[in-house]
């Protein structure tokens, strides 16, 4: 089976507002308590705030706190605050990471840092982790604040490894799952711990929730990079080719660089070193990537952990938060952005 | 009389190291704390952290810390690794002013982005931050992770404000003294509120160490603000006249602004404004500043705040460490780094 443009899509845009139904009320409570953070005697920080929170994120990982918070019996508004933190901890490393990128746009708008400069979005990303911190501490929980300090510490591993093998045409699959696990499943692992934390459940049960986390995290970080070669870029909010552009290589192109011949890996080699592409360069990239199923077996690896993801629910009895994280495991993988 | 080139000095740079003679040992155990924090899984955290590290800043905030503590009694370790704490959050916050600034020199080595890019000051700060995070969640003391955590919002709105207020020929003395207080006086008085906490001491104690703070960190960037006009770039460590050609109004120029002939304050517009500044430009600023007083008129402020800082410490009987402190204001005030 050859390999589709995009990776097959079941579900549309609206897929997420469906699955979410269920938890309206939760998502207002945490829409609140997201822009209740935004206070500061500086003004211009809501402006910015608001500018990278508004229309914007999907809210996965918050939604993961307060839905694992909801199935673990826990009840109260306090689901949604941590929910704002982890949201804020995201948006943070995505500031910071705007400005390491130079990325121009960000979900579908133009990044903050195109806007406003390096400084406003390094100083902006401080005040929300500061923020985020602030919050927890106030909370006062402590085992919660120790997960979410030890997850900032591997976010920020995982980028500066990043940065480091930028451009290393030697980086291989170990260190991309290692990178990836580090820069992005641990948040989503992490979201979904304090949410079982919330909820006061033994330690298995939290653990299980963590699984769940974990590998619904490498999945969503495989199809992002699935993605950033073959989205659309109205649906996807970012413009495609930045990892190529940015010498990252990550594991369609590492699969594809170990398994092409001489002359394909020389034009991988030249796209991953030169200092600009063009769209001819991009497509001759993508063609040697499909042609050696690339993009296929990232979506493999991604399907692999998504049944994981589901099969470490398993401890919980049915309900509709469980079926809410396993909808949300297929709505991972079948997400157009 | 004519303030002269560069303020008053009565201490050499050995100075410090006389009035620190009595607390050397705690000072060992900080050197000990600060390089065991970089203990990273990415071994380029550690070469980062030991650049900006190493025979760099003086560790006057985690000093404070360390000193106020043993004034207020508290014994054993964990003073050196709250101390380490300060200053990784302020180590951080330099590692991102970097960016901001495009500084090319720092405490008299090349700058951490000079070398390694924005990307690697951006996130080693971050680093910075969480692993100081960590380690105070660890500790557990709930009181001293708010404290230092209200402290790092401060300091980040102080420097958004003063991003905003860059170039802005309008800034006034009170946004100036607003901005230092946020961006630069806050965390010297943290600094020294944790070290109260820590010694278990009455909050009327507490608050004494805190107004000693407050007071020394204004004088601190009082002179600061001073040197950058006069110091000599071998022992200041950073570039001469950097705040003038970031269009940084700072006190002396902002006394000077309003006191000079429109033909003046025309010289010193252009400055502000220019993305370039000569030597001789330059100089001439630095001459109407003189000429309107505007340094001495700032030192006059530092020394009041200096007089403040002793008089706080006024509630203590007379020890050794009261002493460090008493002595520590007076370096602030005459030191030529």
């Amino acid at each position: 089976m050859e390999f589709s443009k995009t990776p097959q899509r079941s579900q549309n845009q609206d897929a997420l507002k469906g699955i979410l139904f269920p938890v309206q009320q939760e998502l207002l409570a945490l829409e609140e308590a997201i822009f209740g953070l935004l206070d500061s005697q500086i003004p211009f920080v809501r402006t910015v705030g608001e500018h990278i929170l508004k229309n914007g994120g999907k809210r996965i990982r918050p939604i993961l706190t307060i839905v694992c918070a909801k199935m673990t019996g826990f009840q109260g508004n306090r689901a949604a605050q941590v929910g704002a933190c982890v949201e804020f901890l995201h948006t943070a490393s995505l500031l910071h990471d705007d400005v390491i990128d130079n990325a121009k746009v960000r979900r579908g708008k133009t990044s903050a840092n195109a806007l406003w400069g390096n400084h406003v979005s390094v100083l902006v990303g401080d005040f929300f982790y500061s923020r985020a911190s602030q919050l927890l501490i106030e909370q006062g929980n402590t085992r919660i604040l120790k997960v979410l300090a030890d997850c900032t510490i591997a976010t920020t591993e995982g980028e500066i490894w990043e940065t480091l093998k930028s451009s290393d045409l030697d980086t291989n699959r170990d260190d991309y799952i290692n990178i990836i696990k580090l820069k992005t499943a641990f948040l989503f692992q992490a979201a979904c711990q304090v949410g079982g934390i919330l909820g006061g459940v033994s330690d298995c049960f939290v653990k299980a929730l963590s699984d769940y986390g974990l590998h619904l995290g490498m999945a969503f970080q495989l199809v992002d990079d699935i993605l950033d070669y073959n989205a659309s870029e109205d649906v996807f909010g970012k413009s495609q080719g930045i990892d190529l552009r940015e010498g990252k290589l990550t594991l369609p192109l590492i699969l594809s660089l170990g398994r092409a011949a001489p002359d394909e890996k020389q034009v991988i080699k030249n796209a991953v070193l030169a200092d600009k592409i063009d769209q001819e360069l991009f497509e001759r990239v993508r063609q040697i990537i499909r042609k050696y199923h690339g993009f296929e077996d990232t979506l493999g690896l991604a399907v692999e952990h998504i049944a994981q993801a589901k099969q470490s629910l398993d401890p919980f009895r049915e309900s509709l938060e469980k079926g809410i994280l396993a909808s949300l495991a297929d709505y991972v993988i079948n997400r157009e952005r």
